[in-house]
């Protein structure tokens, strides 16, 4: 591989926060009637203006300005003391013991934290189980590091007891060869949170079949009424290599600052320390100390904001199943994927006609597996009354352009 | 190469910052005599409390903080207002104009800069032409990517005339199939400043031959009296591929926000974003908002930084050349290059030692080259009092073990 293919795989135009860099063109002549007027919405990623960081985080971070050199300069891993809180708070959490000294690394937001993850257990031939759909990095890290992706389906739009990925073919590539298995629960970009039965079924095959786990959790917290959601630390058989990462900038907003972590198998934590030491040394100092705050936010805090957002997703549904446009029930996490029906449009040009005439800026399927060309996925952790206007103009996008 | 060499070779228990980890071990069988008394100093990196960050900086930050999504959720290559201010400051300060849209991108500290430019240059078997001695990363970074390594001997231990790399060296490499020379200048470990002569021979020859250059100008800002600094950027013939590397980590002491800056070749500039996106997504928003303060610091500030820092080197020289060690000037940044005697125990216990018996951390000699086995670097950005008394530990020890 080149590295100009190489870099050409790596393609970001359509990568949320990407959009302000894309040259005006000329769409008058496809666009079909007037411009939608509204309050422009950015669903590619969430508004954490609408959604402002968690309290005390920015006063966190002044402490750890004002502590100097010991907070300028942590070790790769991050601060010892902030991993001794974040180890005891993420293993009651998960519900298994962390060690802070060897089982715990931060990284510059959940990103760097699958950069590191993948870089450590990815290299050239490396068969690496990916599902379909999934967040976009993922497979594109994969790529970046030689591996060759092996594709696992996610059913979502079927009733809860058919939803979830194909054990059958993840049992079948684990037998022959596949090393690795990266995926996000709750799901990016369906919201479909990994049943108990099924997150249990892959750690045990994990087990059997030596595969490495990395679990993406980001969205672990945000967990809707009645929801039940399972770490697969939790397990009682557990893979002798796992990786679970999670982070602050989705829930609690704390984006800006560029914090993630890892958790779980030593040697692995080791390897993408060093990894780290060559990529950015470690994440920003000054902000570690805003992971302070995590998972001691003030009492009602998490509650609230998990219940403004179900009211902001229940409202969504409600918008688009009057619609009758398919969506699945996200369970978890602030992402709703929605399947368009047949339009006169192309996907590509259709998701920027949304942004031209109706001033909506949606991230399109095929970000998340190549198969997903009639669909569009929506960050819907925005101010509730905007986000209504914005999907109501999506509506009568569709109703233009369909076929 | 599998994964495990492939870590092994990016060992990180020298690098700066990482001796908090290490197992105490019992040196008592080993040492001779007591216990050096003294404040301990880590001459592996620049001191943040003896030299705090820039005025304003922690201001900027609030205000980057305050001023909610638009900074949380920069472009990967980072936030255009604050791109287009430093196009302009770091383009009066290297000698020519850079497009703030297509030239430059915001990186998460110096190292995320290198580990980006390296990355987008560097496949498996491109040969890279690497300084001896000079920055550890730069040989890591190589081999990670699967490079080949072709040394460029630097010398620094001769006149002024004498003193500088091998520039028939580079020639004869760049001539055969050499795809990429990595350099620092000033260079660390040394301190020594590239000479005009040499920053156009190596423009040239890299323009005739087709060579990119990544050069990394961390500690230009701190240049000493009667001490000229040419930018490779500002030479009259420019090679087809360059980029700059930049940041306020070090003379700024910014280094808790890990912010870095590369400029040049608009390709290269979108690979690197490229790879961005896949890494980290971005420098941390929020800290972003700090380089605002960059090249724009109060009057005098710069001048009394570099004043300080040139009264402790000298001192420092004065001290290890009254013991008749050998080590250059520095003619800019913070680092000295001490070369030692033979001593009775080799480098690594020593630097061991040093730090057991004499409360003195110091970075060893083979981190910026294998053949250096007889030399350590000091970063002297530190107490000046502080960084006397353990400059005189030093040589204490050095007397207690030399054979």
């Amino acid at each position: 591989m080149t590295l100009d293919e190489k870099f050409n795989a790596l393609e970001v135009e359509n990568a949320p926060g990407q959009e302000a860099r894309k040259e005006p063109e000329d769409l008058n002549a496809i666009m079909r009637g007037e411009k939608l007027e509204g309050i422009p919405v950015d669903f590619s990623h969430g508004d954490v203006d609408a959604f402002p960081p968690t309290p005390g985080s920015a006063e966190a971070w002044r402490v750890g300005f004002e502590s100097g050199a010991a907070q300028a300069y942590t070790e790769y891993r991050g601060a010892a003391e902030i991993r001794k809180g974040l180890a005891d708070r993420l293993a009651a959490f998960t519900g298994r013991p962390i060690s802070a000294d060897n089982e715990l690394i931060i990284t510059p937001g959940t990103q760097g934290a699958l950069f590191l993850a993948i870089g450590a257990t990815v290299a050239t031939g490396t068969k690496v189980a990916v599902v379909e759909p999934d967040y976009f990095a993922n497979r594109k890290l994969v790529k970046f590091f030689g591996g060759e992706i092996v594709p696992i389906p996610l059913r979502y739009l079927g009733t809860s007891s058919e939803n979830g990925p194909d054990l059958n073919r993840i049992e079948t590539v684990f037998k022959s060869g596949t090393k690795v298995f990266v995926f996000s629960t709750p799901n990016n970009p369906t919201g479909l949170v990994y049943s108990a039965d099924a997150i249990t079924k892959i750690a045990a095959l994990a087990a059997s079949h030596d595969v490495t786990l990395i679990v993406d959790q980001l969205y672990s917290r945000m967990l809707y009424s009645g929801e039940v959601y399972t770490h697969l630390r939790s397990c009682e058989i557990q893979p002798k290599n796992l990786i679970t990462i999670m982070g602050p900038s989705k829930t609690e907003s704390l984006s800006g600052f560029r914090l993630g972590v890892a958790f779980g198998t030593p040697q692995l934590i080791d390897r993408m320390e060093r990894l780290q030491a060559i990529v950015s040394l470690r994440a920003a100092g000054y902000n570690q100390a805003a992971l302070n705050t995590w998972f001691s936010e003030p009492l009602g805090w998490l509650e609230s904001r998990v219940h403004q957002h179900e009211a902001i997703r229940n409202k969504m549904l409600e918008i688009f199943r009057a619609a009758n446009l398919l969506t699945a029930t996200p369970q978890a996490g602030s992402y709703l994927f929605l399947q368009l029906p047949p339009l006169c449009v192309s996907l590509k040009t259709f998701v920027r006609l949304l942004r031209y005439q109706a001033g909506v800026t949606v991230t399109p399927g095929p970000e998340f597996a190549p198969a997903f060309t009639d669909s569009i996925r929506l960050n819907f952790s925005q101010d509730f009354a905007s986000a209504v206007a914005a999907a109501q103009r999506i509506v009568k996008m569709i109703e233009i352009y369909r076929i």
